[in-house]
């Protein structure tokens, strides 16, 4: 395994303090972790620097072509003062996934979870500590060949970025509005849509924009083939609870197989309920808030955890959803999952890594 | 309208000698454009200054959420020694389109324009003259706030880059082998497959690649619904010629809208020659070959200008077109085309601008 050299910022910039807010992604840690691929020599050069801009030619392949893939995750804060990671395995297995995808060299995922976690080690002093705070943790890789044609990049460079970031729902968790978008698409199979690149956050802007224009919060995106089967809510995966059935959208090739997704399936089965990956389509589900059986719907995602949605609305139709209230079954998902990540419950998953 | 203040260089590069290839996308002249835009401010500091590296936050939108949109288009060297572009208002009115789409604050088309002949003309001396040679010209946007985060951007960049680039064709045209491309998808309507964005690039870049390594030049793309009309060929648009008709596949939103696409047909028209977009499904082509009636198939784009594809895998079915040779409207093409281009035909369609 590569070495990771070592070089301390000499100018450490003031952290944070309580009265901050910590707006997702604007603050950023004393230091990055940077890595370098050149055909021929591998992953290579492994180092932990001060964190600070980047030179890249203007012809870089990353800015024309959209060869980048990246990977969010967050290490908490443990009521016992411990800094726990959450299942950083699934990520660097699905950043590899990301990779193979978009024609990038694959990682050693063993080895990027240490540089995970040496990186965190050095900034664990970003780490908030107050309830809900976390550091966010974006890994991602770009390739920069100076060079103008399609194909795939020769040259890359993997980089680790943290962010200490405030409470995701500082006021409690609020059930947001959704609409279902209709004439804009995320991504469809055989494209790139269970992967994490760039392009496919890219081409969910504008039906994003659209919707906060109209004083939503999210859309809610149908597959691209029939315009009918539920896919994902925003940058969340999706669940609805119908009569006794929790529903998620099966993975199939356009659905970012989200890790807060796989985590929430395991929870729900562990508590002996009914939960099952399986097509939805919309009017399957307007036609179970029509007679009564839509009981809860939810987003899962790393940033906002559980997300759970008061309000859908398709064309004409408006579905309230448990008076616009949080449901039981997101609220416990919600519970357990923080509490696992924060340390306030015991983690009989193993899914927890503690940072030394 | 906006002065373009101008910054030479103190160090101009040795410029290509005819030895040199001139390997698409690998030479740079000495400056480039450059123009910010602010929220606030609107675009401003329209500047012409050396080439050279950028710097950029890691935490820069474009690197993370793909927010980048193209052009690509040549000035000629014509045979009287005038320097001409190609139809430079469609290329811009494009950018704008993509712009529209990635939700990127729209250009001034006419500025933009005056922009690329000012550097071109800065930049004369590095237009080779040799046979089929020409200046590449790449006008790019990209997101750059320095913030994690899926929204549009508030800060972005203009730039213009220019290549000098060698003959694409220099032993002739020579026919291509193509195979239909069954798993992978480029884009599907309500998608942003009409646009030159970052993400339509990476998403190619597996089937190609794959493509490659059996020893074929591109793929041929089936939309991404139903898996059998015909879209696009590599990142160029198709024309088959089948019986009498010449036909392309309909712009529905998928496929990119080409400027030498377009101008085939208008050529076409104007020869009274009947061609047709419309949808054509890989079916009716596969029959049309096994009858005879598949006479050219040919791909359009600004590098290629005119492709002949001279052979077409579909699963186990081989069709072999034209012998794999170059058929005539092909070659009429190709030839009227690059002689507008090149200044050794009249252009009586009024689609050069001469740059001064």
């Amino acid at each position: 395994m590569q070495e990771i050299r070592v070089e301390l910022t000499d100018h450490p910039k003031p952290k944070p303090t309580a009265a901050d807010k910590l707006e997702f992604g604007t603050f950023f840690t004393d230091h990055m972790f940077v890595m370098n691929y050149d055909e021929g020599e591998g992953w290579h050069d492994a180092r932990i620097v001060p964190f600070g801009p980047i030179e890249l030619s203007p012809a870089a392949m990353c800015l024309h072509y959209g060869q980048s893939v990246f990977e969010g995750m967050k290490a908490y804060r443990a009521v016992d003062g411990r800094v726990l990671l959450f299942r950083p395995d699934k990520n660097m297995a699905r950043l590899n996934s990301s990779n193979d995808r978009l024609c990038i060299p694959l990682i050693d995922e063993k080895f990027c979870e240490k540089a995970i976690e040496k990186l965190v080690s050095i900034e664990k002093d970003w780490i908030p500590s107050a309830e809900g705070t976390s550091l966010y943790i974006r890994p991602f890789i770009i390739g920069i060949d100076p060079h103008i044609g399609v194909h795939p990049a020769r040259h890359l460079v993997f980089i680790i970025l943290c962010c200490p970031v405030g409470a995701y729902y500082p006021e409690g968790l609020n059930p947001v509005k959704i609409y279902v978008e209709k004439n804009y698409v995320r991504a469809v199979r055989g494209g790139m849509g269970y992967t994490k690149t760039a392009g496919n956050y890219a081409a969910s802007l504008k039906a994003q924009d659209e919707a906060e224009k109209q004083n939503y919060t999210q859309v809610l995106w149908l597959d691209g083939v029939e315009r009918k089967y539920i896919e994902e809510v925003g940058t969340m995966n999706v669940f609805f609870v119908i009569g006794d059935e929790i529903v998620t959208p099966e993975l199939q090739g356009s659905i970012l197989p989200g890790i807060t997704r796989m985590s929430s399936i395991e929870l729900l089965k562990s508590w002996g309920m009914n939960v099952v990956e399986r097509k939805i389509s919309i009017d399957e589900l307007a036609e179970a808030a029509r007679n009564g059986r839509l009981k809860e719907a939810f987003g899962t995602g790393t940033a906002a955890v559980i997300s759970p949605i008061g309000h859908l609305k398709w064309g004409d139709e408006i579905m309230d959803i448990n008076n616009g209230e949080i449901g039981p079954i997101s609220q416990r998902l919600y519970d357990t999952l923080t509490g696992i990540q924060w340390g306030k419950i015991k983690d009989t998953f193993g899914w927890t890594v503690e940072v030394k």
